[in-house]
């Protein structure tokens, strides 16, 4: 029985990895913390863990996380970073959703974050959690640092173009559509139903801070530096990213569409949470809501020489919470998919 | 292992269905049938269960019908009866999720469904799924009509207020309101997105099929004929039935709301599927969206001398497919609770 | 030319007074306070008015405020009545869209909004703007007190049913929905898009603040003290609002359909923006969204001898900001309808 | 007082089309045609539009079209085409919101609308109206073609770069979200609220029926052929479209935010329906429903030497019947913002 403790569980993250831990038989829910519900029930917070969840919110700097054989992070930036240290020296497995070990520039992540990183020895130590490109890694390590959701799916969908070198990647652009949950369950005025149904934005358009890593991801697939426009959108929706890709075929290159849909069939052919789909069916965020898989198309635009790929997932599952449980399952030696196998809700 | 087929599993109840018996271990997926569909799989028009279900939809006749252990319709009213009998002859059980086997008086059922019944005489043989009033008979049964979404919302609110002989119930009140996908899948304009969505409205105001359902059992949980006024509400959500019931106290009665909790709590202390709410707690439909769970509140309101019950229910699970397969696990001598305990999505 | 002012128009009533005076060419926008954003432009609180109001809020304590003809106050309440005497000594009239002046009993008012009224002898000079009842009185006075949202479409929907003696006015059941702009633009978790859509719930079961305000009103239609039973729903919408009502028949009565058809059509026949459905026909939010209409069927149950009044508004429009200027218009001798008749924008 | 003629007016932009002209004084509404609908009322059908239209629906072969000053088409393709000629013929201004006369190369109609043009000879006389380019012509015309909806908004956020030799022109893509009443007033199943709503997908991701419409209007401003990918996305809306673009420098050119900034501002300096947002704010496509003005952002990415351009609007609105009473003002000689003054409903 894993003991697994979850740090800041009171936003959607929070709630998403109760949710997918709570039915779990190999798994113990051993202390959830959160400093202004400390004291009061979990269930009372969340309703849809009655009788699921029978525990309370303890104080963050609840002793009990040291005895966890696991502890997730479901906080804000800048919040693991002040007790990651203390749990691994005590052995406990961190598995930190949040952004701060992602990033291994550490100055780029202080630029991006604005804030001193207080422990950047470790950022180094931590693994990027994407198992489709480290698997290996994630087994082997206790400190995971789970990707970001616009992350998973830009880099799900571009990695098999930039591995295979068929694309100029000076010019790659992510249009990215986010449904609003991304945003946390924070009481802002921009994010009221009010203001936020029956319309659609751009935003952080000069710069948004998964722009850096993910580059990073980027970078280490196409093995030299990526040129990315990136331009993520408010969408009238609860869960669910849309990445728009477009990437221009290099000048030599004379792809085909069988070869793209080849080529990332190939890629993805072992991955239980990557779905390739058959040529002319194309993603929409509906398919994967409260499922922890990504699915991608890809189409050969000839007439503009461009690549399209199209990438859906749910942001708090396979964008979050859901994978945070498959490195955990990977640290653990368990199957892969254990807890994981939710059919997406439709409609 | 129970082989189980699905007649007419193309709307949504057929996909919720599906979507809850895939992951059964004890449960094989023998025919899923639709004439339009005949032939194309099931997966291509519900891409939730890509990789979940392997299945190519069978003409509605398939004699592969026969050979399951229990048959599920997820039809049209006036569907099933044409073949009921014939699998009941062969010894398959069936679970009727359309109108045709749930009301006894055929005359009754005729003059709403406004079509001659073909098989009146199976009337009486079929069980009324509803749990929490016939475990016993459904248990014994090879032949289960399973209840209306709106009937098992207001069922189980006023259930325990009638069976105490509390309220007036001459004048009992359901004012219900659904999701749109109670309409079903059907391509009708008043279901359009730019129809329905961001807009609220009664409908069928002078008279709605699930009336003479829900009269029926609460006519047996008083003892005699009540008097209801039922008002439906299309609200602008996918799913969720949220019934808000009004009962006059009857005059020489003396009711408190600790009375009135401790009769609600105790009425359904051992039903693992309707949860009392603490009082001052109120249901919400987000919190039981794609669970089998019914939340219920009361309230005395002492000015008026009105007792208040607010039911929410998941119209497509507790309401339809939920039920379905709750009623399954008892004909089969399961766990009641088998393949049922998925926790809601929320947000 | 009339010199409008707006106290505290930085909420979704404040935009909708904007929105519909900004047009028109008898009216002179000379002032909007606002304490938070003073000094900053209108137009970029609200994109929508950008080149049709070229403004900045003012602070709150606007001397301006004294040299307008009329003063709208778009505040919480407990606001208004701090200022109100010195504008109304001033000589400018007042059109109070909040809740001091509302309901004639001080000590009633007190207890609901638990807050001490300043002065408490005005009270009884504000005219209660529901042109509908006190057209009359409206023209005659300078200060006005806007009725609330659930309260205009209540008491439009009851009142000819009260005024003619046809009901049990003891038994009178409303059930409202009401979209989320009813909770006005503050940065409250229950609002935020993820919280409040695709869900629905009661809320203030145990009592509303509208509810002492319908009851006044009631009470004065019926010429006696009615018994109301009020239960508020939270809805997935933006705006509109549906009343639900439900009054039984009084013992000796014998009503017919045509009858009571007649009744409220003769009640409203000249009303501008009272629209009785013909027979048939029943009420949707979308249909008045954004105009000053309010929409009312009566249907009379002939079985359960309940009669039944559907009536929808725009909450923000007919329920509170296009009512405020109905009201101006009255005071300020214009044509009732004037700058009032937009029609709802559909879908 | 103009007689105006709707052909074709039960769908979206046929409500569109009235709600805007049933308020002026100098229009009169004379005849609406409807093929299904003929001899019922038109307030019927939109309830918005009761005791604002009174009319009924003729049959579209109505004699009284020949007796209006302006006809407009408000049908799906391929209708237009058989009476326009006519029509013409006897001195009737036509408008055509239909795709058939928008494409000045008829083979590239046909193969795309995959239907035998009746009257080619007439599409050179065609003015295609969009008066942000074509206000002259527009004014001299009696035959007026309207512009698509992503037509639209893409045009007007690219015109300025191209006009300005700013850009690689064979390397332009338009990521375009539109909400679902694009789709129009027909019962499919794809725009059935459980199906489109909460989710987001692109379609036509292979070629969609206005990229030929957009490129015929890009080339005229870049002066040669244009290369341009356009990925359009169905959105979880009713109303609006923003066109996400995105633009490579010209390798030689040196840009600058400023120098964007002044080429849009002047570009549209007199333009009253085009807004070019001050720099750092950015469209959202709340800030245009019901209105018919198309707000527009240029933004330099300087890291990727990209230009990127928003471009929102109300797709029934400066999408199409907005703009086609802009084409009817010019067209009579009116003032060009006549009825076309309202503010977009916020929130």
């Amino acid at each position: 029985m894993i003991r697994a403790g979850i740090v800041g569980a009171t936003g959607y993250t929070g709630v998403e990895l109760l949710r997918l831990l709570a039915p779990r038989e190999d798994v113990e829910l051993a202390v959830v913390t959160s400093r202004e519900l400390a004291g009061t029930s979990v269930a009372n917070h969340f309703p849809n863990l009655r009788k699921h969840v029978d525990l309370e919110f303890s104080a963050p700097d609840s002793a009990a996380l040291n005895d966890c054989d696991v502890v997730f992070y479901a906080t804000p930036h800048a919040v693991a970073m002040n007790s990651v240290p203390a749990l691994l020296e005590s052995d406990v497995k961190v598995i930190d959703l949040s952004a701060d070990f992602r990033i291994q520039d550490v100055e780029l992540w202080e630029q991006w974050y604005k804030t001193k990183h207080v422990c950047p020895e470790l950022i180094e130590k931590a693994v990027y959690g994407l198992p489709e490109v480290n698997r290996e890694q994630i087994k082997a390590t206790n400190f995971v640092a789970v990707p970001g959701c616009y992350p998973t799916a830009i880099q799900l969908g571009f990695i098999p173009l930039l591995e295979n070198g068929l694309v100029d990647t000076t010019r790659l652009i992510a249009d990215a559509k986010s449904g609003v949950s991304g945003a946390g369950r924070k009481a802002v005025e921009d994010y009221l139903l009010c203001e936020a149904t029956e319309s659609i934005k751009a935003y952080g358009v000069t710069g948004h801070r998964h722009h850096p890593e993910i580059c990073q991801g980027l970078n280490l697939a196409a093995g030299s530096n990526v040129g990315l426009t990136f331009v993520p959108h408010l969408t009238p929706m609860v869960r669910g990213i849309l990445a728009t890709l477009y990437a221009p075929v290099k000048n030599e290159q004379n792809v085909t569409q069988e070869q793209l849909q080849s080529i990332f069939e190939d890629r993805y052919a072992s991955e239980p949470f990557v779905e390739v789909l058959p040529g002319g069916e194309y993603p929409a965020t509906r398919n994967v809501k409260g499922s922890n898989r990504c699915e991608i198309s890809v189409t050969y635009l000839k007439e503009t020489e461009t690549i399209l790929v199209l990438s859906a997932e749910d942001n708090l599952v396979k964008g979050a919470s859901g994978q945070a449980i498959q490195n955990m399952n990977l640290m653990f030696g368990l199957e892969e998919t254990a807890g994981l196998q939710g059919i997406a809700l439709l409609p």
